[in-house]
């Protein structure tokens, strides 16, 4: 009898099911002490089946309420743990290095749609949260490769599918580093931030929380779980265990050689994006849906300590490395917009790549804003089409570069700037109906959390 | 008698000759005040030839001394200003968009060679100054579309050649916004920045100065040359005009839409890169050579006010749009590097996407120094080779995430982690010879001017 | 309630079951009368799922027994005939065009395999059958993308997966003329066939034949069953209603515009393809598989009248129209082997693109058995590999120059030629095992039938 | 004194002078006596200037009767032969493989433009010469990387610029293979050609004559001169030694293999292409131009008899390996034409690919005429744009299939098929003007010589 290839679904997911109601609960934090729920072996080809990063808070309906209201502290859902073995049984070993082959994804059947949005700015915002205070939304449907959206009109692409988030467990020691560093930014930020005011609308950083917290096997209420709810470190930024990396180009075929801090490995995988554009600038950003991966892991002894050189003060300051697939939809024009590190005040930043992104964006917004689109339907565009984003020079003082380029194969109109076309003029179609929004109001009744993730009340 | 599509050469370069000994002389400063040494027309195809940005102070020898002294008051050398009219003789007109093509591009025949180097700390350094204080310096030869180093064997790849500059001369008016701001940045700089201060290291900004300042047709030493010299912002950054861009894929085939601040437009070119990675992280980073461009014009009357929206307090504050051309090299396999916002102290940034790809660049630079590399000759490897940088996200709080991106193909040996293999173990063969390098002495006897930008007594 | 983007399942498959004890019954023939199973409405998606063109005859074992004694009559197993309306409920109509959209498609659940195989020499042969006349047999697995062989390590490949027939209901008008034209060519085939003679070991075409005729809703036995089996067109060749084009780009996102030849088009497909080759040359030689395939329906009114000229006597000798999709596998990396009209006997033939194209593949098979592999296992993996056959030259007398392009990266060795290497000396490693293999006796106890399709008896 | 990469001119042209007025003296057949006129050494890089394959008979000029008349018997005037040796000045031997890579390439600066051609029925014909009979005759102009015809408006496409012609020079033994299998074809060809009739109308094949034979440093008249001119091949067919293979992916990047046959190998090229399409279809297919090659040799020893495996009844019976460069352009949407063996008579062939290919041109050719071409103007198009002709089925008896895949992007419309456009319609705009032609007159005052080449008395 020959092997079977099917895949050994190792996590099944019902998307009917709240988080906490699967036979293999779901964990929304990152911390060593929450157990695996299912073993792997090195070489075995397996499926983990995942919820969309708020497990299902966000509805196919035609209001943005669900994102304006929505409580933070409980993402993102993630499956897993899962421990990896190799064929004699034994554990990945921290030091090691963890290869993740992601042999296929895409949507769960019979769930085929996502949504991208941004959120309030008192609750979360995104990267132009400045310009764009109040929480919107649109929904996209997929038919096969291809995602199109009622409220943005006029916009097919293919999805370059993939994990928003991946990644191993930390160890205790790389935890507390975690929970440090971003404790003494949430402390001492504010008095240093002088020069990227605007994007101190955000919280700046989401400090662990019991509240909301799901922590898998380990039983809500226990003193473990108390323990492990107050230390665990939130899921919203990608650090050295990969994690939320939200990396566009890791769809079918990818690799990802993960560092390895704990016996196991403690993989987990969630977030899972349909399509995304690089810096996915709304924050909610990607298309996001719930989803399935299919993955093979090998385990490369030694592989962490003989390939990642730490760049910090621990031998645990590193970072994955990754090989994108030989699948990734191929465009052949791309529009390219640039933004320099002067930021909308006119004010001179120094060689500062987010200033010269976010000004990439805006000028992008507003350029493809004359083709019949508002502003918020192209912001949420760039945010989950798959744009990219470029850091194109860093050198010269005092402008950074970054580059915005966007496939112009995704519109049904030519975006191209032409000799005597008028493209704001009256001729130009309105592209109706529009994205799904809700009043910005100033103030959600939400309380922000100490660590400055807004949460509501 | 057909019309000729042999170019017509309106700038003739002899890279024997020093930069203000040619017949159209050259320019190293942006200003509305200097001439345009030649008129084009509208849909006509011309060449342009450029020296290198140095002039020709860097040689092909066997030493770094040339780098480490240079004197960077005297770049950019740039070819032009070229006034644009149309075909009724109209010139291109403030408001307008010039659409420039970039035809063909290539070395200057004979000339088939170039250098890519980091400066000394004191002067000018790169953008891992603080890991790399001393200047260094490979030399790259060309054979067709191919470049290799002496000094960095074992690599060999495609040119994406490009200029790195290209721009139209500002207005008075957008000549003063960059001078006051970037005056701003230095005087207010050094308090304000207190977050990255391994960047500091490096200048804020290089003010006017009349120092080494080349101004095309206008005479040395006449009173025109005084006020202008004393005032013409210098081409280190990039700007709304175009300018020190650096955008690696601007090649063959590619289409700029420049802004057009002046009356003809005054378009100058310079800086030919025959290869360069995104970022140019090491600041003289590109291969850099002399060069031509094969040109196109096209004139969008008013549409710099149609399609590019001011992000500023003036109409001023606009970026150029790009279309990239389809003949770029095509690689299927990379190798991609993460790097977040946490410094090599450690400390967390807030979505920094500077810090998050500085550390994504190292953590490359010291993974590919295992397969025999010098860090030198990888730092000088990923600041010109085909790598790409992206920002991949930049809203999770606190994390930005910049990956780098490095195309296998351009090394002789397989460079991805593998079960079993020990790169750094005794079988790895040295990549000798070495960068040319000098020592780094921590003080040149080289003046700072005000402005920040480090020049030689 | 939004609509839902949930493909509707339109002809279900069990692969347990036999063709003939479906729900939906299977059919194997063209004709205008096998009724439609189905409707489905223009602009709705929808799921269609097929079994192997063999309906399950070849086993995942460690035989090739069941490939040499297969019995072609009873191919290719289709699903439909699918009927198509517009919203209105209006069906498609002859002289139209239907445009048919692969949104999505792969192997079925828990049926992840495949084969690729040469059928022997007195039982269909293949393209090489006069080199390689016994039948042999590789076995293929799924991870995801990729696909790798037992019977031939050292490949490992992702799939440009893809329908190898899809079409549409000939008319009676349609039938008639293919019939005619076979059954033409091969009463008169031998005599003429003088140049070509290596390739007249393989059946001139496939007359119709009652003989394992499957009919779908047609009740065997029935006299209609009769009527219709003694005259329905074999579904070995690609004809005007597109077939078995096998045509290996038509994967996820591609477009067919098929000509309508009667009311409701009659839209049939089977013969999934994991991969294959361009040429498909060892005949079962795409990874056959079952599968599924997303579709969504478009009606083109006059579209055929519109778009399509007839090539031929009557209005009906037309050919599809094709668009390829945007994820298909990137390659950079080629090896390419050439082959002019020149046959193997050293005879000049006049610009003969099927023998130059069989020269040249037999070149790439001989010079990749230099590597360690079996001439039989490069057979079959040119056959399945997404390696490129071309038409370079067809005018230059007397030789048609042929290429065949194989993307490098497929192997887990460098396979370029290079100084101061003998791939075939001792060092070679030999790849085992081996195609699974049956011996060739030089007759079948198989019946030739009048059409020159070879059953057995 | 760091070396040199400039390439070393070794075979200088001038455009204004004749093919036999140059120092080294071109030649326009293949034959192993006819001796070097310079040395390389491997390693060493060195340019190589060509005439068009007319050597100047061809002007840009409003007239196609220079077409009409050309005299085939002086084509193609090749640079060269150029005598390959060793770092030790020992040359290639018989039985090495040559393995040249082409560095770069292009027009002769000052002479950028070309001509794609039909030639007249009896003088030579195209691929379609029974539909169009007529010389026609298409200028090409270039801007950088881009060409454009006034004779075929609304399309503009990036050039994938190649050699038509590279090759060594044969040995005797196989220069007689070659002239005995050819004479066979003309003697034995026209009764056994009989499926295939409209194909005859073109020469079978062109045999040795001495007519209008240049033989680069032999002496014209001289008794060798005679002795070489009446046995040495043409250069029209692509043969053993590569010559006229017209593969057009051999552009800048890519590497040859060729076999060495010869004493210093004796490598020709010629025939420049800035352009072709697969096949080639008009005959005089490509924009053909003057041009430049830089090249770089290697000398695999023993490499024929290790990596060739012969293919015929000698050990000469091989064929050149290539590998494509990285720098093609990226076109991402196609249009898909495609076509089967059965002839516009409506009589089916048996595998032919050479008429199923002539099917599927045909099919683009009258479909790309309902957007406002003539069918000349579209056959002239297909010859020379950067379309791909696969040979998709080669199996599936009677029927080869064939595909002719069009870049969209070539063209200034959406050349797609779409609902409730009528693009045959009087909206169509008609693209004039129109390609030169010369009437048809069923006859030329041309002589045809004994071997089938059509020649002017």
């Amino acid at each position: 009898m020959p092997p079977s290839t099917t895949p050994r679904l190792v996590v099944p997911i019902d998307v009917k099911k709240k988080p906490w109601e699967h036979k293999l609960p779901l964990h929304n934090r990152w911390h060593p002490d929450i157990p695996p729920v299912v073993d792997v072996t090195e070489g075995e080809l397996f499926r983990v089946e995942m919820v969309d990063w708020t497990g299902g808070s966000i509805a196919d309906n035609d209001s943005a309420m669900d994102i304006k209201f929505l409580d933070l502290s409980i993402t993102h859902y993630l499956s897993g743990p899962i421990k990896v073995v190799d064929k004699e049984g034994i554990p990945a070993k921290p030091g090691d290095l963890l290869a993740v082959e992601i042999c296929d994804l895409g949507p769960l059947p019979g769930d085929e749609w996502g949504y991208t949005a941004t959120f309030d700015r008192e609750n979360g915002g995104g990267f132009l949260t400045d310009h764009f205070p109040a929480a919107t939304k649109a929904i996209w449907y997929f038919e096969g490769v291809y995602a199109y959206s009622p409220q943005i009109p006029g916009v097919r692409f293919p999805g370059l599918t993939h994990p928003g988030v991946i990644g191993t467990a930390p160890s205790h020691e790389l935890l507390n580093i975690w929970n440090e560093r971003e404790r003494k930014l949430v402390k001492e930020g504010h008095q240093s931030l002088k020069l990227c005011e605007v994007l101190h609308q955000r919280p700046l950083a989401s400090l662990p929380t019991a509240k909301n917290c799901l922590l898998g096997m380990i039983k809500e209420g226990s003193s473990e779980w108390e323990k492990i709810a107050n230390e665990a470190a939130r899921t919203i930024p990608g650090r050295e265990n990969g994690g939320n990396c939200d990396i566009k180009n890791l769809s079918r075929g990818s690799k990802v050689y993960l560092p390895v801090f704990v016996d196991g490995a403690n993989l987990s995988t969630g977030d899972m994006h349909f399509s995304q554009g690089d810096g996915e600038v709304s924050f909610c950003g990607a298309i996001e849906m719930s989803g399935f991966l299919e993955l093979k892991c090998e385990i490369i002894r030694e592989g962490m300590r003989e390939y990642l050189t730490p760049m910090g003060p621990t031998p645990l300051h590193v970072n994955p490395i990754f090989e994108p697939g030989p699948v990734e939809p191929r465009f052949s024009e791309w529009l390219v917009f640039e933004g320099i590190s002067v930021d909308e005040s006119g004010q001179q930043h120094f060689l500062d790549a987010t200033v010269a992104y976010k000004r990439a964006v805006l000028n992008a917004i507003h350029y493809l804003s004359r083709f019949g689109y508002s502003k918020e339907q192209v912001y949420l565009l760039l945010s989950c089409c798959p744009c990219e984003g470029r850091i194109s020079g860093i050198v010269d003082a005092p402008n950074a570069v970054a580059t915005l380029a966007i496939p112009i194969a995704i519109f049904d109109q030519d975006v191209r700037p032409r000799c005597g076309r008028v493209p704001s003029g009256p001729r130009v179609v309105k592209r109706t109906p529009d994205v799904l929004r809700c009043s910005y109001d100033g103030a959600l009744p939400i309380t922000m959390n100490p660590g400055g993730g807004a949460e509501s009340s």
